[in-house]
């Protein structure tokens, strides 16, 4: 069928999100269990029940938009949940380790402030408002997450690390 | 040997970002070749020479860090380019199809921002000032490149497409 209009372009974002949001459900908890740090674990926690926050809101935009909602497998998604699996199962020290599973959940933050500011220009230039609005309040949650990340990680977080190192 | 120390995670996320410049090197001659917009092409073949002074800067990196300078392949960028790819080889409306390569690109410019801010602020904290900065000199270029796009998608270009879609 292929992308004949920008409405096409949005229901790709849509359903691209949909498997986003699936797949980062079934990988937080996961992700929370092989964090070190309570704040750490606190911030993945509070961002699972967010997430499902989020595909129940893009479950309300396929509605509006009348759309087709069978996710689209996100397989950059894939590859980021792949690439903090790889972190998960590294040995090392726990706040080295922490830096590095913050590190790989930025990215899939990114990829979601990326995918949501799309998603919801694409609304807002379409006329669909409700959807927009939607969109924007995830989008905004994304970016709280992520510099909640950053919060924990440069507010003590490597300041330790780079002591603890400085007094080995 | 896992993550011993934040020093281990430095250097992990300049691995990750040298295998990520290189796809990104492979892949965005033909990101331009298969957009429509002649400022899109423009963006996409001005941001490959970029590209090219980051893998430079990295390596530079790495030389200041000590460290060995083997790439770790990136499986998050083989992820979003294969999703771009998926774009690249779909048929329909032209402006469509620049506004879904649009989007797929603003993905990966995500994924590197995110990428660049860790290693940036890991440089910073450990004492690397002059890694530091230029990392934070890719950073900026990244961010830049990220504005463009959103520049390019909503400078006229959505609009020519929403006006398209209305009159026909």
């Amino acid at each position: 069928m292929g992308l004949q209009s920008l409405e096409d372009v949005l229901q790709d974002q849509v359903k691209d999100l949909l498997s986003a949001e699936q797949q980062l459900i079934e990988a937080l908890p996961k992700v929370s269990a092989a964090s070190s740090s309570k704040e750490l674990k606190k911030a993945f926690d509070t961002h699972l029940e967010e997430t499902k926050g989020h595909l129940e809101r893009l479950e309300q935009v396929t509605t509006i938009l009348g759309m087709d909602d069978s996710p689209k497998t996100c397989k950059a998604m894939k590859g980021l949940i792949a690439e903090g699996d790889e972190v998960i199962k590294e040995s090392g020290d726990p706040v080295a380790k922490d830096a590095a599973i913050i590190a790989a959940a930025q990215r899939i933050e990114h990829y979601e402030i990326a995918a949501y500011g799309t998603a919801r220009t694409l609304a807002g230039e379409l006329g669909h408002g409700e959807a927009q609005k939607l969109l924007d309040e995830t989008l905004d949650e994304e970016s709280a997450a992520d510099e909640l990340l950053t919060k924990v990680a440069t507010g003590g977080m490597l300041r330790s690390g780079v002591n603890q190192a400085a007094a080995s």
